[in-house]
């Protein structure tokens, strides 16, 4: 599955770093994972844009409203130098994104915050957990790609403004404490629920993590310590924000 | 009214224009206009945020609501300037924007679309209503707030979407054209009566039409073509889209 019909063709010079991904484009298959990664990506910032819009209606003060605003428009900024990225790939930016809108709506359907304050913790957790998730696949990648994905995975800036409101509220009402961090771990588990249904349903992504001509690949055990480091830094995420995880 | 106090300790040499509007702020009452007039397009452009954000759930393709989102997220770009500017003439921002809320809403409760063809035109005539409201007070005010209401109400570049969608969707559906012509009617009326709201309410901003010391002001009869103005750019925009007005 990830052996790479065109080595004898490479236009990379023996020898050189595969900067620009020139080998590994010539691989169909790690072409099609990149638009996959690039599909999903564009499709969970234009969905993040979608559901901070919302959560935006239920923020207690304009200028609550206009942080949440802040950051929506922040993930939408994302979509367009992928939308660019996938162009020049040769796909339709459209068409790449639409096998994860299922699994996206799901996340965002069984998640649906039923205050401000668990829309807050969904935005600060959700945007971590898929940002440490798709860091964790760049590595895999030839450097371009790889540095637009963690350029579009830039923090938007409203760590301060999340973990303020949060720890406020948790210190005012305790009780709050004890739901939201059960809701910590509800958007973990539907995050991983997700997650599995879209490495089921797409080869091409799932090999990518398997490695490839001039690409390192994982194995088991080292799947198992990326979900290990990734379950970490969710903890660290819910303790910043005061939450027992 | 709109007698300046502190004519004698103008710090703008005689003879020289007025160029920062240093005479012109030493009236409070024109400070006051200015407050207002920043405090209102910046609601108003945080709302149309949240309404292009709302109307863009009822598009028909993942294109048009990234076209939608796409133009919501460049309303709400133009908060951040104006949010400075405010702070720079020793205002709260969210304290300036707080007398416009309730017209802004009820407009929009008033205008909430019920499809999206409504929404693509509430979207392209509300917007232009605005702009050139704005943009004919902006013809009374010192430079550098003109400058800053102009650049605020640049247009956001999304027309050519607009007439497109709404042209095709009229030429498939004759009766439809007729219902988004009446849409258009009640647009108009609804911002003429949430405005004449507002001008009954601030004393300083409707003052600003009157003029002031080195401001021209407006009488009845400029007033007047001022709004036939208005009337007829409204008129070229609705047969943009193809409808009568």
């Amino acid at each position: 599955m990830t052996e790479s019909p065109g080595e004898g063709s490479s236009t990379v010079p023996a020898g050189q770093p595969d900067v620009d991904g020139l080998v590994a484009f010539e691989d169909p298959q790690y072409r099609a994972a990149v638009v996959d990664l690039l599909g999903a990506i564009a499709y969970g910032e234009i969905s993040a844009f979608e559901r901070l819009a919302e959560d935006a209606k239920l923020a207690p003060t304009l200028e609550d409203k206009v942080a949440i605003a802040t950051m929506a428009t922040a993930e939408f900024g994302h979509v367009a130098p992928l939308r660019e990225r996938l162009l020049e790939l040769g796909a339709d930016p459209f068409a790449a994104m639409a096998p994860f809108r299922a699994a996206i709506d799901l996340f965002h359907e069984h998640t649906a915050p039923s205050d401000w304050f668990e829309g807050l913790v969904k935005a600060y957790v959700g945007d971590g957990l898929a940002n440490d998730f798709y860091r964790e696949i760049a590595a895999y990648l030839d450097t371009g790609t790889r540095d637009l994905v963690v350029a579009t995975l830039q923090e938007v800036g409203h760590s301060a403004f999340v973990i303020d409101r949060v720890r406020a509220a948790i210190a005012a009402d305790h009780r709050l404490g004890g739901r939201l961090a059960l809701w910590g771990r509800r958007l973990m588990g539907e995050a991983l629920t997700q997650a599995q249904r879209v490495a089921a349903e797409r080869d091409a992504l799932s090999a990518l993590l398997a490695g490839g001509v001039d690409r390192p690949g994982l194995d088991l055990a080292a799947i198992g310590r990326m979900f290990t480091r990734i379950t970490e830094r969710h903890t660290e995420r819910m303790a910043e924000l005061g939450l027992a995880s």
